[in-house]
């Protein structure tokens, strides 16, 4: 997961960092920088929905048989409030995962001062893709 | 617009161009480029979701009273194919302009070689926010 | 199609009907009753999504091989006004037919003396369902 | 809140039952008949959307000023399971109480033999409405 995640050429371009794993369950965390700001210097919803979507993902790949990878097929982001902070913090968990569609929600919270406050809720869904065949 | 684009961090660290400017409609395009693609080339379902959401908020924009700015309170994503090509076009419009709240829709297409293929589709919900009291 | 409209013990309570059938396009109507309104009189939000929903659902299954089914995964909708009139139109259409998923979405309309005014558009994730094994 | 509830001729319609009521959380239970089901018997999504929607407002209600009353301006819908059962019950909660948008999510749960599945999940945005002025 480490190695998939690192290949994404747009997470780690804006600095997101995997910082929790567990069956069912994925943080991700981004720390802020000018590049994931909008005009005022809170962070990009952007950010916020890439982030969002890959803890979602991520954790629902926790739970997919070896192999196998998942492709996002919509997801749906309410934005709660401005994200001021120093740290993003995205955590995805599996609703419901099916053969074929995993359903997940992700709660994104902004950092600051070592408060933690959400600042975006996601739903999303996902497929599995079996591995190429050989 | 052109200047309130530019001070978006975010959308110009990736490369995105404000294209087209219109009453109720807005293009935003994306060059292909190694930071908005995922692990097989594809652009990044995180950039795909920005343009799109990007190009339905100015949309909304050109529709508010000068001064006013607009704020997404939430949005969908459908991810209709992998995003393969040399760039990325989102086509924001307005479906519903009201006092406080504007309904948007985006389509994204991808580009290869000439040829357009919807890659994406938004329905975002906005929110017109009030200039600061002097 | 008729007949499986039919046996949607709901949509028939309500009084919905399936008023035209395309390839990738169907339209259902609704005609104003004390059933499906809310407290003041304009068509219910439900009903609203109901129709939306088994328009955009409907306008999938015309474009599945014969004896399949579709499943509505998800869906987004988002009202645009209040629902007042004598009849609800609701038109679905395909955005994209994959193997297994289908992107649909549909617009939906509230007539009163003649004029329709868009009041919601819906977005929507379908699945399609094989036949069971005999 | 029961008589805004009573009012509903389209709940009222389909059997809905406001069963639970506490500040930010409300549950609306749903009994099976032959109205709110489709061609196979299980519950009709529709109706499942319809509680879905219903106890995230109400519940947005409750933290809402006395005489002020809410509006469905979107919600995103995910169906988990067949939604199979002598039950539907609906949980809705808020999620944020803005000034003038509130977000909830709600999950829906079938109930058969007494054992309680999810079969839905719901996120939504609400809007404020003021009274009409004197």
């Amino acid at each position: 997961m480490k190695a998939n995640f690192a290949r994404q050429g747009m997470l780690t371009l804006i600095g997101a960092e995997l910082v929790d794993v567990a069956p069912g369950c994925v943080a991700i965390e981004l720390p802020h920088s000018p590049h994931v700001t909008q005009q005022k210097g809170f962070f990009h919803g952007g950010a916020i929905g890439m982030i969002a979507d890959a803890a979602g993902g991520y954790a629902a790949l926790t739970l997919i048989e070896q192999g196998n990878d998942v492709l996002t097929v919509s997801y749906t982001i309410n934005f709660l409030r401005p994200a001021e902070g120093q740290r993003l913090r995205a955590v995805g968990e599996v609703v419901r995962a099916g053969t074929s569609v995993t359903v997940a929600k992700a709660e994104v919270f902004c950092i600051a001062d070592g408060v933690a406050k959400p600042c975006a809720v996601l739903q999303e869904t996902l497929m599995r893709v079996p591995p190429p065949q050989a």
